[in-house]
């Protein structure tokens, strides 16, 4: 039962659904859910809203604490200050904390406690490392995860291919979405690992426009300070990074 | 409790550790253990394997039963058969699929069940379909999850790079896994989507070895029916595509 809701967020379940599966009384079905809401509120996953009313039922929200965002991102923010994460070129390597499934449901249900009103359809992010954090928002959320891919694949039929100017460099790259994979009226959410100018995110808002769907949101895992200005407008990032010292390793990351 | 024990595989929990956390006696800690036990093997997710002695402890293992391995299966083989699936080249549209966690779980899950014993480190993927799945087998594995890309990034630092014979058309390509992501004398299993002639899973196996690690195994989703002889012996799939006629849209695939 905990983990039907935790999976089907905003999906009403009616109290007969689980009477008829468990083989049991509505009031021991209510008393399990209430149990299951103070679980869910304890653990800071979420919680459960039931609907008064003949049919009854009942749905999960996620809506994780502010004190379990805080030190999930305290914590992060430790580990990708570690001075073997610094590369040549003053870039950050972090890929094994972004593929370590542990972090990124955490990720994913900061993502999803965000927008859990905004009924997301689709998560859409761009290859390669966006995947998983789309993945663990996508499953909180009850919503499909949709990949933006740089070439377009002769396996994924056709495309809707955009080109769009990446912020930081000025160069032109191109970006491709299967027809086949967006339905037109849904909403998207958007959702990647990383920041610098929106160049990458900006082309993601157009991609959603040309499927005829609304944008939810935009949610990154960490964006740079450097430029201040972005190419789009509204999103929420976790943490800035505002410096990298290739020389000492100091990496300084805000919250 | 429960999510505790699903997502840590192989972790043995004191039940020390419970009794603190919930403030709660051996005697109901244990009581709640069996309970949880009943749960996941009627659900068919696996089982808690209680430790005796002195100090106590359980630990989850994966294990869907074979009637609910049958049952998603048989229903994924019917939607991969419809005919609006079929591309130009007889190529089988499934990004969707793929990429919708109800239906990646499933598969995470069931490649769990059958490598828990193996005491998985890391689960090797290749980018971009195989990130998904990889991922929900990992987090049911309690490993990590490590990404062979076709282009080395320069925000991946060092990488290991080789070169591998693509089994079906027999062009050389590339693959390349940075240094940092897996330590040597580690245990890796290898998730792919699709498997045709194995070409990019010897190019992997290969890998494996230039890390110093030993393969835990290779799942994949689908195989190909042809060409019978694979690059690679050894491995385990979940469907077998035997046919996919281009021109009226019929998929013939094994269960």
């Amino acid at each position: 039962m905990a983990m039907e809701f935790l999976f089907s967020a905003n999906k009403t379940f009616s109290l007969n659904y689980f009477c008829e599966k468990y083989d049991a009384a509505k009031s021991s079905v209510s008393e399990d859910l209430f149990h299951l809401n103070t679980t869910f509120k304890q653990n800071g996953l979420g919680e459960i809203i039931s609907n008064a009313g003949a049919t009854g039922g009942a749905y999960f929200i996620p809506k994780i604490t502010t004190e379990k965002t805080q030190e999930f991102l305290t914590d992060l923010k430790g580990k990708l200050q570690a001075k073997e994460r610094v590369l040549p070129g003053g870039y950050l390597y972090y890929s094994d904390l972004i593929f370590d499934p542990k972090i990124t449901n955490m990720l994913g249900l900061i993502f999803a406690s965000k927008y859990a009103e905004k009924k997301v359809d689709y998560c859409l992010t761009m290859e390669t490392k966006g995947i998983p954090i789309a993945m663990a928002t996508a499953n909180y959320l009850n919503a499909e995860v949709v990949v933006a891919r740089r070439e377009a694949k002769v396996t994924e039929g056709p495309v809707v291919t955009i080109n769009y100017v990446t912020g930081s460099t000025r160069r032109i790259q191109t970006m491709s979405i299967t027809k086949k994979a967006i339905k037109p009226g849904k909403r998207i959410l958007i959702i990647d690992d990383f920041m610098k100018a929106g160049g990458a995110a900006k082309g993601l808002v157009e991609l959603v426009k040309e499927f005829s769907c609304s944008l939810a949101g935009i949610g990154v895992v960490i964006d740079s300070q450097n430029p201040e200005n972005k190419m789009v407008n509204d999103y929420f990032s976790l943490l800035k990074l505002k410096s990298v010292n290739e020389l000492t390793g100091e990496v300084d990351i805000i919250y």
